[in-house]
């Protein structure tokens, strides 16, 4: 694969911008989107000229191989305003990268890096009235690839897609979190897509996670399919267990998603002396360190939420409630996190990246 | 759910037809279309009136749920016309009950059956010129539903669109089909979405095939995914085995598609006095049949092939070819079924669905 498209990026300008209709103090996370977009279409074998435009409707085929098939992968990012008005993206190269990853599982051609990067810094740049200042303001991000060829024989799509639209989000707050480890259910096989950001991992996740509402929990930590002993993660979270003052997370594998979040998290409990073991979690380790009043804290980490800390947790019918920490890691690493995402502190890891003005 | 809308049908006829640009004898597999299609929208928390009308593109949100989380699942059936010039559907309510099953899986609302089965008999016999009369000729219907909330939180979707599109198809001939044994990769976990024709499904399996085709193989029979050690099903087709004069299939589980088409088969082969063992199928006793010339047959069974005979298989990078039997029970039971659905014999099991005219 090139790394970059050797055409430019045409740029077409709305001619209103819909900003001032939006209420910035009460956003709905992922539910108004800015006024332009980035799309390139993959014709004849090969990505076309990207553009990019004001934000609008498709139109597509009833029989376009995304709605038949689900050959279709996305990523999550986001940007931030500092406050010197500089945006800045948050490792951008390493969603670029798994963006790829994805695609090459679903059998959809890999995406140019150098010009997603740069498309991805020309519409943020063009629409960056719309990132907020403020600590838990930001632009979600989210670059997406559909299949559009038109038939209905269950085979890769000739044709494909690329968009990159962006909403603008307020500081997430899911209320309290209760999860369940998943008995019954599962989200992803033994050499499947788990890994991917594959569009039917999470179509697949809602009907559990229905029946998971009903039983009083906001989500599941999934587990292994096979046994269900061992806890993976959360759907849109990797999830972290505080045993004492040690982490326990799960190792990446092809069920899991590698998160971007996850590895920050990591690298700083590394940097501040905390330990995170990086191991298999049986769920009877996390039951019975819940049982004897060692789990202090359970987190989840992604992109939209930053860190999401969880309340409780229900197992085998029973219901765990965690003690109130007094110096919670969520609440740490939330605030490290965020001090590197708005510009706050020396950013040691290179993990800023500055979108030009 | 009610078993049917209290609105009718609203129908609204193409102007003109498609009909004369298409040339019927040299059909690609799901490529053409026919006049009309089938609509209808789930909003406000049911589904509206429904419609057919003519067969067109359709507009979508960029942040569509369809696009980014793969709510959406499908069904294929298949119409016939007799030498009588009737239209016939093969057990059409048994794809309908399973479409809805796939609907409950995915948190999409299911959809009333009596007028499913009602717009579908509606639009089969508007299309009834595009269904060519001929052994072998049929026509392919796609009734499919999507997400269609706009909106990129990952949660299950407001509105949805239920459409039945329909393609004239041709005997389906795909070629000499050899195929290999899943030992990598997999199709489904326990506890997931394998038994529902949920798109996901479907691209997940587009780049191991991919691999395999590198390596001489059309299609992958998958295994289970904890062991690898058990045959389950093909990704479009069910798999029968023939080991001396008996057939041996998989049982269906929540990882296999329980298809009409291999229901059909395990009754016919009882009607016939052919031993069928649904039970779980050992890769190794496959090989070892194989190897000691007692492995008869493979076939593929579902809608778009009927039953697709297979010639050889490739396992642990060993291909194996299998002898051309005398009298394959691959072509008794196509036959038979095309009997039934051409209506040149008796329908002793009530499989034959007439459309009225």
């Amino acid at each position: 694969m090139e790394n970059s498209l050797p055409t430019s990026i045409d740029v077409v300008e709305a001619k209103t911008s819909k900003i001032d209709s939006v209420d910035f103090e009460n956003l709905k996370f992922g539910n108004v989107f800015t006024d332009h977009m980035m799309v390139c279409d993959f014709v004849d074998g090969e990505w076309q000229s990207p553009s990019i435009k004001p934000y609008g409707p498709i139109q597509l085929d009833p029989s376009a191989k995304v709605f038949h098939y689900g050959q279709a992968i996305f990523e999550g990012m986001k940007a931030f305003k500092d406050d010197d008005d500089q945006v800045w993206l948050f490792r951008p190269k390493e969603n670029i990268n798994r963006f790829n990853k994805s695609s090459k599982r679903l059998a959809i051609p890999e995406f140019p890096e150098a010009t997603f990067l740069e498309g991805l810094e020309l519409l943020v740049n063009l629409d960056r009235d719309w990132v907020k200042k403020g600590r838990g303001n930001s632009l979600y991000i989210r670059p997406f690839v559909i299949a559009t060829e038109n038939g209905v024989s269950a085979s890769p799509s000739n044709s494909y897609k690329f968009f990159i639209i962006c909403s603008p989000a307020q500081s997430y707050y899911s209320g309290e979190v209760r999860v369940v480890f998943a008995e019954e259910f599962s989200r992803a096989a033994s050499g499947g897509v788990g890994y991917a950001k594959a569009a039917g991992n999470y179509g697949a996740q809602f009907y559990p996670t229905n029946l998971a509402k009903q039983e009083g929990y906001q989500q599941i930590i999934w587990t292994d399919a096979d046994t269900h002993e061992f806890l993976e993660e959360a759907g849109t979270m990797n999830i972290f267990f505080r045993v004492g003052d040690k982490l326990l997370t799960a190792p990446i594998n092809d069920r899991i998603l590698n998160g971007v979040t996850r590895r920050s998290v990591i690298a700083l409990a590394e940097e501040n002396g905390i330990t995170v073991e990086v191991r298999r979690v049986p769920v009877k380790e996390i039951v019975e360190a819940a049982e004897k009043g060692e789990l202090k804290e359970i987190f989840g980490s992604g992109t939209a939420a930053t860190i999401n800390p969880i309340k409780g947790f229900g197992y085998q019918g029973k219901k765990f409630e965690l003690p109130e920490p007094s110096k919670p890691y969520s609440e740490f690493f939330k605030s490290k996190l965020m001090d590197i995402q708005y510009n706050k502190t020396e950013d040691k890891f290179g993990w800023r990246h500055p979108v030009k003005a």
